[in-house]
């Protein structure tokens, strides 16, 4: 028997952290449909050529290949596709768009929420293997700018809504790639990208070492550099953020077209925010997303007090998230790194499940031969939508609510008519159905009946609850 | 850019097929909980010496790599173990089950549903990519009959609720492995493994090359070829069919104790199935289920109409799910075949989803400066669980109306205090909530409040009916 050990990178829940992350996902998922999004899969697999697009990520892709056929180059000779994990939802998602594009109706409102898959050096909250759940939204030739604002708001709500288990509040920083655009070429830079880069590094290793990097490698002035600084210093949840920005370029006589296109989207973001949600959405300058292809708003968002974490949800605006030659498609969307947060919320205690299992009722079996009677009133329990399990074995009643115990299952049923035995109807006569039930947390115990009993609310469900822990 | 097509094997619906696809797992998942199976899930990769274990289905496997380490056996010369993504979801569970026996409570019941992966080749109903739901019970030690009644009746009931959307009805068929083996060995036959591998072929290659094969492979005599046939020709959904076997093992003289055991065990499923799943279950003695490793009881299920798709739901009782050498935890389970039975329930027409879109309400928009009033609406809407969207445009009423149509969204918002212009109440006054609301379907406007309103219960989300097809 080969040794059975944990693979890095690839996390598990037991049944209790599973509960947690059900529910995250259950509430992502009620969020997005409220606001209209379509769920949708994509298959697992993406041709390599179409992984390889990406830049960066693509090196952390895990190619597949049959066993049968362990050689990757058998399967190109006959001319297979080879094949890879996708790493993100977004490549799938662009070209579910191109292969779907006559069927479906553009603006396409869509979620995702699926497992992906890099083959990076596991970290704490960097997997191999996680889970991402994703809203975008996709238009045909144009998208309005609305969708920008809309889409950290269904995501400000998604995490309000996750405020009562126990996610400490998020902080969804935001800022505009044609506000840093514009500044950049407004005092005359014009390696956009290269400049991007080099601030995304900001929170690794600070402004002296990014001002040389700009200095070396963007060709900027020591001033151009000291600029480019300033700008990312600014930050703030209100509009006076738009007055600070707009001070700085006049200062550098920066003030360019495309600047001023940038900080009015930013000022219509920071305006809905404010009203919907209030505190939560922060305009921060220096959020650059260096990697990806964004044009317009990015997003990235911070779990209040476990900022080292890293971002928990981020995205942006894509002016070309697919093309078809014919047609352009461009999108904004948010990903939510489910694993990351559920990790951090289990290993740091924050939220805790009452229980493991679905089961609110035992019903306890007196002899193997009234199996039946207890399978009774089980199904009387559930046919009314309570979840409920018959024991084991007809053990000591005692044994039985260990049984439940074991698995915080908060009542036991005992059935058989109250003053007689518990077997003395016969499973086909309603008396079956009556019995006592017991709470096991107070000992206080009953007389019920199956047809109308039912447990309070909060005992229903497994319930996820703020936990004792700091998380820090 | 690439040419993008679908890839064989690798199903994937759009919005509207996936609404079915969700309801089916939300109905197995619902259903799973009533009868307290707590969910799990896990990793999609498996070492690829434990996938190895399985026999047949390994050759299936598809291997991963990095893409920077395109030969496996650079990793294999680091120390790395090879990883697979798993081909079921009984593998991996029994590896969960023994890295975590010490955390688990015992009998553990468990529903897992998830992707599963091999690289067969694709036919219809046979995919490389696929979503399977399983429920397992598994001990540490032993584990009682009755679960092995439980199951079936579990997915009994999981299938009865599908019913209402379409799905026909199932045959759930069993047999029981001490059957077959405690006829065989009675009749004298000892290659079991053998006789059942050959039974298996019944329904592709017929009766009469299966006695071909029992003589020329398993050792067998015609005259115990035809006992073997004679057993596996028996059927029927109540107990008449153990007496009918009974008196074949009599005729032959072949009554064992392990015959005996397994009639009684047979015998104790269609008496609780008769009374909780009359006309579900049905007792097949030619279920073999011939490549794995049961030892009590095997279930195979086809849908009513579509036997030639194979079976949509299989599994049995293990004695060894999982073993560490000190303990051995027993199982019974079975695995639901979601995607060959969504792929035929949609490519047969016989289910429908009444919209591929979550949204009830479409909230028009006057004018993009009135956008806010529109946003209020939906967000009043939405506080008391009414998905809804906010039209991308300010485009004419009758674009508005055609955008909801397009996407079989029933209702449209017309913000405005009623006899006055949409656009005359400030977002922030209670009268900006006031409007009009029309079904679109029947073209009746009538004025609402949106803290009031509701659509009615049916219209509230999608659902899925019976379809026009037949799937024939």
């Amino acid at each position: 028997m080969a040794r059975i050990a944990p693979l890095s990178g690839f996390p598990e829940w037991l049944p209790q952290g599973r509960v947690v992350e059900q529910h995250v996902l259950d509430v992502l998922r009620h969020t997005f449909e409220l606001h209209g999004f379509a769920g949708i899969e994509t298959r697992a697999v993406e041709p390599l050529d179409q992984l390889l697009r990406k830049g960066e990520t693509s090196k952390e892709v895990y190619v597949l290949s049959r066993l049968q056929d362990a050689d990757p180059a058998g399967q190109r000779d006959r001319g297979e596709k080879q094949l890879g994990l996708h790493f993100d939802l977004t490549v799938p998602f662009a070209r579910y768009v191109l292969e779907n594009a006559g069927k479906l109706a553009f603006p396409f409102k869509r979620y995702q929420i699926q497992k992906v898959w890099r083959g990076e050096r596991p970290q704490e909250g960097r997997f191999r293997e996680f889970t991402q759940a994703d809203i975008d939204v996709v238009g045909s030739g144009d998208l309005p700018y609305h969708y920008e604002v809309e889409v950290p708001l269904v995501m400000a709500e998604a995490f309000g809504a996750l405020r009562e288990i126990g996610l400490p509040p998020v902080r969804i920083l935001v800022n505009n790639r044609k506000v840093a655009e514009g500044f950049y070429r407004g005092i005359g830079l014009s390696d956009v990208e290269g400049v991007l880069r080099q601030i995304d590094k900001l929170d690794k290793i600070g402004h002296e070492q990014v001002a040389t990097l700009l200095v070396d490698q963007c060709g900027a002035s020591e001033d151009q550099a000291k600029a480019c600084l300033a700008l990312a210093g600014i930050s703030g949840s209100d509009t006076s953020v738009i007055a600070e920005v707009r001070a700085l370029a006049e200062s550098y006589g920066a003030l360019t077209e495309l600047l001023t296109t940038g900080l009015a989207e930013l000022e219509a973001l920071m305006v809905a925010a404010g009203r919907r949600a209030p505190g939560v959405v922060v305009a921060d300058l220096k959020i650059a997303r260096g990697l990806d292809y964004y044009t317009g708003s990015v997003y990235e968002t911070v779990l209040v007090g476990h900022e080292q974490l890293g971002s928990v949800c981020s995205g942006g605006r894509y002016d070309t998230l697919a093309s078809d030659g014919k047609n352009t498609y461009p999108g904004v969307g948010l990903s939510v790194g489910v694993s990351r947060l559920v990790s951090r919320l289990l290993s740091g205690g924050l939220v805790t499940a009452t229980r493991g299992v679905p089961t609110a009722v035992l019903v306890a079996v007196a002899t193997e031969e009234t199996r039946p009677v207890s399978d009774a009133v089980a199904e009387a329990l559930r046919g009314r939508g309570i979840p409920c399990e018959v024991a084991p074995a007809p053990a000591k009643f005692g044994k039985q609510i260990k049984y439940a115990d074991r698995r915080g299952i908060p009542f036991v049923w005992f059935p058989g008519e109250p003053g007689h035995g518990p077997a003395d109807a016969p499973a086909t006569s309603g008396t079956a159905l009556v019995g006592s039930v017991k709470d096991i947390r107070s000992g206080e115990q009953l007389d019920a009946d199956a047809t109308t009993w039912e447990p309070p609310a909060e005992d229903l469900h497994p319930r996820v609850v703020p936990g004792s822990g700091t998380g820090q």
